[in-house]
């Protein structure tokens, strides 16, 4: 795939998943009204959609044609769990931005009150939406007392379909609390304590804040696609993969890259005098590995069926990317 | 029932409903090991844990011994969403409150970025806890290809269970929400900034902040327990004249209650020169209305099966209590 095609195609698709996952933002009046315009601010400030986007790539990768409104309410789910989460991240008592991709952040905007709530309803209407979509698929199946064996379209089973969900949302629920995403934000609060991180607690915050949800996302469209635990077990060694080398790319970056290009204050962290994994092994080894790991993800792609180009290209994008 | 008789009971089902609830808690070594500490200290902080005993009391009204264990996770889940409201409640930037129940604050104990952690670990957690719930459900449902209609147990059919869960996920996740709890929390940060609220803003902040989840509880342990729609909507009208009847009487106490029987500043909504119900329509004019709503939900009670003995006398001691 040439790299304008590529080009074209992730705008595309970013797009695509853009108006799947706006299209689940409710928009309310009455006294709570202001929560719905906080939640919206920061739900339409994303970037790529890349948690969102992924997903639909790996649903795509096994469903061979099944229905993808299936998927839809999930690509939203985690786009709301990503988008909670840099609300509360940059709340004063957490990292205290006043920036986020170029925008005030939203407690700059609503005020800090609001931005707790917006980030909290966020995080709740994520679980709305997955549940929403479980009651659905479990309404469409027949009463238990008039199962039947006959089903005239396998692909569409009802008990299936609900199964998959369950386990979905169990995935989503699992990778974004204290097991996951959450459990890195309070590592690296903890570790906010400490300027000598070890390589170790690096890793942890990376696995859990930055990858944990990036697996979800894959493992997620994979589940739902019809993908094996094997299958899965791929997908979640690769989102550990893609997310890592995603992370050490930004630490790259905060040191090399330049305001313009990447949109935040530059050596941020090093102004902070904290370890990074760049600090710890330098720039030369952590693009190494970077390399390594992006090739790790794409070797694990490789062994699952569909058409993998467009993935691969978008996992060297995140990893290797420039900016 | 007799006073006494009641006051025991109350006294043991509290102690149920609180061994069950605490019993879906993690509890985790390694770096997030703090976070897991601080939902530990607020959930373990509770009082007579009135929404997962309601939640139980309901499951029983229709669940004819079917297992208890189908509702144990849903009522930890209510009463984890339930916490992690109060620990953002009492956060700086909302009520700014140092104690709760007697107790220090999360936040006054833990910091205040840990506690912004411990809320959004507590709400993940409570959806956690329910998916797991029916992961467990879909898992015991037989492969999509080998369905028959013959079951030896209709009362266990994990199909008809995995739906109910469905249902009671969803209903768990719109109360909660911005169309309940939080659309009431917002409401309330919002009238903080006049004094005159109205008496539709003063009912809509009451059914939304307290009552909603109130319903959710009797709600869900109708659903699970096999209610029809037509009792779930008795369940549901119940919850709200319960909530109401809850909070007209806490705004009540407010004013005429003193210190050491109630636990906290007296007059404090006053102090903030904020409208109430009361002050909107006198204290004598309240207490019919809390006997009024009282006797409704006991009425709606009255129209369903099983024993509602003790959620009788328990409606009376939410609502016309004494402290």
């Amino acid at each position: 795939m040439k790299k304008e095609e590529f080009t074209g195609l992730l705008e595309e698709r970013a797009k695509e998943a853009e108006r799947i996952v706006l299209s689940y933002l409710p928009k309310g009046e009455g006294p709570q009204a202001k929560v719905y315009e906080s939640m919206a601010y920061s739900l339409e400030s994303g970037g790529k959609r890349l948690r969102p986007l992924l997903m639909l790539e790996s649903y795509r990768l096994f469903s061979q044609g099944q229905k993808e409104e299936w998927v839809h309410p999930f690509m939203a789910a985690m786009e709301m769990i990503h988008t909670y989460s840099l609300i509360h991240d940059d709340l004063p008592e957490m990292d205290d931005d006043d920036l986020r991709r170029g925008r005030p952040t939203c407690h700059k905007v609503y005020g800090q009150a609001m931005a707790l709530l917006a980030g909290d309803g966020l995080l709740n209407l994520a679980f709305e939406t997955t549940a929403e979509a479980m009651l659905k698929a479990a309404a469409s199946i027949p009463n238990g007392d008039n199962i039947t064996t006959e089903k005239d379209d396998a692909s569409t089973d009802p008990i299936q379909s609900l199964s998959r969900m369950a386990k979905a949302n169990q995935i989503l629920a699992e990778k974004a609390g204290t097991k996951g995403m959450l459990g890195g934000q309070v590592a690296d609060v903890e570790g906010e304590k400490k300027t000598d991180l070890s390589m170790e607690n690096i890793l942890f915050i990376h696995e859990k804040k930055t990858a944990a949800l990036l697996q979800a996302a894959l493992m997620i469209g994979g589940i739902l696609g019809g993908a094996t635990p094997e299958e899965t077990g791929r997908l979640e060694k690769a989102g550990y993969d893609i997310g890592l080398a995603f992370q050490i790319r930004d630490d790259i970056l905060d040191v090399i890259g330049d305001q313009e290009t990447f949109g935040k204050p530059i050596g941020s962290d090093a102004k902070n005098e904290k370890n990074t994994y760049v600090s710890l092994i330098g720039v030369q080894k952590a693009e190494e590995e970077v390399i390594r790991l992006s090739d790790e993800a794409k070797k694990e792609l490789s062994a699952l069926p569909g058409d993998h180009a467009f993935l691969e290209e978008l996992i060297d994008w995140m990893t290797v990317r420039e900016k």
